[in-house]
């Protein structure tokens, strides 16, 4: 008999901003798969459990040995912090299953159980930054060719789009950050504000409140568990708070209350 | 002594996709106010607690109910679904203070606890469509004027994001999205995969996988609980799934296990 599978998205990483399915999904399986780190955000939840656990460039290998492992009866999870469907290991599962001809009607059991993204946890630290259109642009170019990428961005640019930025960098990879802010500042203002979120709600959490102006100076703080929200024309700053109306102020009036004359 | 204010998110609708902190939070206060809708899906946590049902038209009067009732000395929560840091009520929250002079330092305690968003959530049920670079754009005119929505809507498709449709159509807004589409196919092929969602993880939800040629004929299904993903240039389907690669063909390849020869 065929096992099941769950790709589940922790949260951000303290457990107070898991979902109670995805807890629920962990406790149900036998088999917990996953980074170490991802693994580690949820060790009280999988204690007596088969566990195993990856290196960050072995994606394509974790994912058959979960549908393996599934295949073969166990209840396997598959963790990982945010929401495993955004840049995450829902689609590495999929377009190996597809590949192989799994029919999801008749076939073994996958769901995916959707996580708080490092794109909400960020923002809702930082203030109110997507109250507008928004668009979302990871800085790897490991997968995706970086012409591509800086097409992208001149197009969010373009659009007047407040832009989260996955992965801005890492050890090795500093240049595609500082190009994305040559594109950005060709549209909007240096003094566009700017939030770097590092470790969103993890016991290291800190966050810069910078402008697009003045981003250069932090690039030492930068990392793969940082995420960078950049606004748009409309987004302000106040005290430390990054904050976009919610629309055009000719739409609507604040203040209508007799307390707030 | 001042209260405190929690601007909780609740997720897709189903408790089980609630987080921890969402139901502590609404555990903790005094006072609950929110939607008709969104108060109904916490029913079950808030017997004996002070409640404020509003109509969907009293954003702003609601933010100040909120602000004067946790002024008072009150544990308030704004309920609502999905997220409140993606076009929900964070921002009218910290706009009215930001207006009245409020300091997060010293002055009343204001958390926005983050929910999964329904681009989470529905990208959840139909696949992975989020494994690659997206934009989020909302077709309500009400607070921003259509120009810029249009001009949104084609930045968007000229940079090959996956594309997120928030409020697609109401009952007197329908024109938008027909526009959207026309927009998109000048860029897209009329086979990009094209998914509805409705009611994402609530008793009614349902799903329809089309494309954005045919996306018309499903004009009926649409509303305000609805939430549209229409794919970009690397998007595909498979039976019902709408799948992205998590990057470009010549930077990984998939089967290198034994298994799968």
């Amino acid at each position: 008999m065929e096992g099941r599978l769950y790709i589940v998205g922790v949260g951000p990483g303290h457990q107070d901003h898991m979902t109670f399915r995805a807890k629920q999904a962990i406790e149900e399986s036998d088999t917990i798969i996953g980074y170490e780190t991802y693994v580690g955000l949820v060790r009280g939840l999988i204690e007596g459990k088969e566990i195993h656990r990856y290196a960050m460039t072995q994606e394509v290998e974790r994912a058959q040995q979960c549908i393996d492992l599934a295949r073969s009866g166990r209840t396997v999870s598959l963790v990982s912090s945010g929401d495993p469907g955004i840049y995450g290991m829902a689609g590495l599962i999929y377009e190996t299953l597809a590949e192989q001809g799994w029919d999801p009607a008749s076939g073994m059991h996958v769901e995916v159980i959707p996580g708080v993204s490092a794109l909400s946890s960020c923002a809702s630290i930082v203030g109110s930054p997507l109250m507008t259109d928004f668009a979302v642009v990871s800085m790897s170019d490991l997968m995706v060719p970086w012409e591509i990428i800086a097409k992208r961005v001149e197009a969010a640019a373009i659009g007047d789009f407040v832009t989260v930025i996955y992965n801005p960098a890492s050890k090795k990879r500093v240049r595609q950050l500082a190009e994305a802010r040559k594109i950005l500042l060709k549209h909007r203002k240096p003094s566009t504000p700017v939030a770097i979120i590092k470790g969103a709600y993890r016991d290291a959490q800190s966050v810069v409140m910078t402008d697009l102006g003045s981003l250069e100076e932090h690039a030492e703080m930068l990392g793969m568990t940082c995420t960078v929200i950049v606004g748009n024309s409309s987004t302000y700053s106040y005290r430390d708070l990054m904050i976009n109306p919610r629309g055009y102020k000719s739409k609507y009036t604040l203040g209508t209350s007799p307390g707030n004359p």
